[in-house]
């Protein structure tokens, strides 16, 4: 048994090495690679992926997994070795059913359509990017049949980012959140002028921005001496262990809280990352539980840390030693307002922390009807444009501002957004339960102590990597399935104040 | 027939994707990797590495190989596929004699070794990195003994670098040099006051340092949408196709030609990378010949042209906006004698152009001695200082200054310091080739004309990658075998003129 286990974690070892090493080519793709050099990368990174994907569908990876899974039962069910055992299992006996041609098939076509895409958008042309969107939900079809499901054919592709989670779950949490969502929006349209945001419409030095971004990631306890952060045309964040965890941001002189939101966000990510056990290192599990866990960290910095009154109760005054000029008159009620302007809006990435999620209910409600073939692709832009209005009241003016704003589906990532928005319901309901233990929270964030935070979510989250699936994570932390009264209630009181509904 | 070479073509691209992957990694720890994120890196490596090893000493490749080679008659023998195989088929004779056990154990060894070397010269002190050092010469002598030689123990370590060389060879070369340059030295000795330095005996602000060097390489050719320049502890150039060439270069205040003539080498390194031919791409003879092929690149920009009257008539009034207040009252023939200074000294990468040879006889000397069991490891600080002496005047004043300063013994490369010195000896060998081809040749560099210069080397050396053995290179090059006549006469011609002697 021993002798099994030690050879099952080397290979799982090598795996996640070449894993890691596409992770660095890919890092150094979206930072520092001069254009020569985009040729090559693709090459090398094909090279990669194939072979830790051939590596991990092996017959002795198989043969290894089996005879340590019969074992197992000697090992603690909560230890290492046995989780990482389990997980393995489970993640191999999906892998195994996606034949390597449809594998190299995918890689192919969406390597082409990510250039098709960036084209089509600066076209402003979705008629440009459908041919090969419609090829894309074919071999996304065909790989959701051959990983099988019972209820919904989305099921297996949800299970990719969000493991155990079914559509008809997603479904049920979306659908209490929108009626409550759209319900807080519409107070929110009839008291519009009480928030306002003038105060961001000046120009913010970039270098300025950029030290500000750092003092902020450094009192969050982001480490940099196992990690660091560059520029990138989207930011990201990337890790090739718990002690190289990095991130990228984007600064633009007239969006300053664009930038700094998107450090925090970014770094909410890093701090999960940096927080894994390092008893799991070199192994598949060392990294964050699933897509929602993730975003619940990052929203949770981004959103009900950052975007709080104690929060810049510490770091106004420090902020206004970086924008003397711009800042020195603005009270910290008026900059907590202003940083918390809903106005819906069409690209998802710039949206409000409320409006955010009918973004991605949009989203999920379009490309779960098109794998399951209810619509067409070439029906998407009139059908997003429509949900715009119904949910946003506005109309985006082109389809780059609309259908063709993100990357995901030229990458063949569908099942990937509702992730967005449960991480929003995540981040509440941690939170609730850390508020608990913490009961000093708002004190302790408004004296810029966030080392008791941390610490509770390294223990209680970070520290475990994927040796447990969400559902079992979430039950572990908060004694109960995913649930989204807290983050509701939690929205319904800041922006009810906010807008005085 | 086809087939066979397709595939073969196939399994060598995915070993040059794992190399340059390598590569990537590589680049990436020296210039922006956090501190933490070395263990993990070094496990990555070590994967990415013996993936490849294993992938070009299987039996598959052998048999391709094989296979291929028994119908390449039907392909020009100059042809890009001809020249791939038999190449491949030279390396793989090599490289399938060293048992995997020996490289597993030598890749573990050289990773501890570095560190034990670094402390070492810290501390200034042989005595601590004796140990390793002996066991590496150990593991180099069986890696010797694995590959088989008739004449001497070394040959088969020069070989790696320099594919064909004999010790023997460069034996006969350093002894025709050594004269030569001992009497040069003594020449100078006599008028050693003709030339001053003073001029660099100030500051110059590191960013306009980095700008001049940006603006140089520019000229010379280097392409920045193939390549990029960053910061390193130690300068050195990468590429990971002809497409994505790096060097890095590391910035003094007050040592303005140090990093100068550092960027303008790398940059020589990089013109050769990006200079092969893209019919060469994805395989691994799509670099250059060999390190000495590669130092005449790099010593031919650095010396013959970046330290030429010519370069600066062009470069010094451009170099004077940059610094006005340091430069403006210096003269053309002032600063010409300032970047030639002969001042022989301790460290060999900061040596001049004429005592830079005698720091390479030297560990020439020691580590054949070393090799063939003439000499002991522990012996080597006495021998260091002893040949010190006796070459240059000047004894160390502890081991970081003497045998402790280059990092090459600690990475175990026993056979590569010969090829810097074999490079100066083809740089002008190469030069007076060119010169009758253009015959204006200075005339061009005086106004920073470096176009036909370039494509000269392109043509004659860049665009072959290494489809030629050096000896063929040289040959087809020269019509004759390495020679240092012409190097010679070069040294001879310019020191004598600047020492008027």
């Amino acid at each position: 048994m021993n002798a099994q286990l030690e050879r099952l974690k080397q290979c799982l070892g090598e795996i996640d090495d070449l894993s890691k090493a596409a992770a660095v080519l890919d890092w150094d793709q979206q930072t520092y690679m001069p254009p020569g050099g985009l040729e090559a990368r693709s090459w090398q990174l094909a090279t990669l992926q194939r072979l830790a994907h051939e590596k991990f569908t092996s017959k002795e990876m198989g043969d290894l997994l089996q005879e340590t899974l019969l074992h197992i039962e000697s090992l603690d069910a909560d230890s290492d070795d046995g989780r990482l055992v389990r997980v393995m299992w489970r993640e191999y006996q999906k892998q195994i059913k996606i034949p390597p041609s449809l594998v190299a098939e995918f890689a192919r076509k969406t390597s082409i359509a990510h250039q098709v895409w960036e084209d089509a958008r600066a076209e402003k042309r979705f008629a440009a990017f459908q041919p090969i969107l419609e090829d894309l939900v074919q071999l996304i079809r065909r790989k959701a049949e051959n990983l099988g499901y019972t209820d919904h054919i989305y099921d297996p592709l949800l299970d990719m980012y969000e493991p155990e989670m079914k559509t008809a779950d997603v479904e049920r949490t979306f659908k209490e959140l929108k009626t409550a969502i759209i319900a807080l929006i519409q107070g929110i349209a009839q008291h519009r002028d009480a928030v306002r945001d003038t105060v961001f419409w000046q120009e913010f030095d970039v270098q300025q921005q950029w030290l500000f971004g750092i003092e902020v990631l450094q009192q969050m306890g982001y480490d940099f001496e196992r990690g660091r952060q560059d520029k990138s045309a989207h930011p990201f964040t990337t890790n090739f262990s718990p002690d190289d965890v990095r991130i990228t941001t984007r600064l633009y002189p007239n969006m300053f809280a664009s930038a700094l939101f998107s450090s925090i966000h970014e770094g909410g990510h890093a701090l999960y990352e940096q927080g894994v056990s390092r008893t799991l290192l070199r192994t598949p599990i060392c990294t964050g539980a699933s897509m929602a866990v993730h975003e619940s960290q990052s929203r949770f910095w981004e959103n009900v840390i950052g975007r709080s009154r104690a929060f810049w109760t510490y770091f106004l005054p420090r902020l206004q030693t970086y924008f003397p000029a711009q800042l020195r008159d603005v009270s910290l009620e008026n900059f907590y307002r202003s940083i918390n302007v809903v106005r819906p809006d069409f690209i998802r990435v710039e949206a409000d922390e409320v409006t955010y999620n009918l973004h991605i209910f949009l989203r999920f409600e379009l490309e779960t009807a098109l794998i399951a073939g209810d619509i067409e692709v070439k029906d998407l832009p009139m059908l997003w444009n429509q949900k715009m209005q119904k949910y946003l009241g506005v109309t985006p003016p082109d389809d780059a501002m609309g259908v063709l704003q993100d990357v995901h589906w030229s990458a063949g990532l569908f099942g990937y957004f509702p992730t967005y928005a449960l991480g929003n319901v995540l981040s509440m309901q941690f939170c609730a339960c850390m508020k608990r233990d913490l009961p000093e929270f708002d004190e302790m964030i408004a004296r810029g102590e966030f080392t008791p935070i941390l610490a509770w979510l390294r223990e209680n989250i970070h520290k475990h990597g994927s040796k447990f699936t969400p559902t079992e994570l979430v039950r572990r932390v908060t004694g109960e399935a995913m649930n989204p009264k807290a983050y509701i209630a939690y929205l319904h009181g800041k922006y009810g104040e906010l807008y005085g509904i």
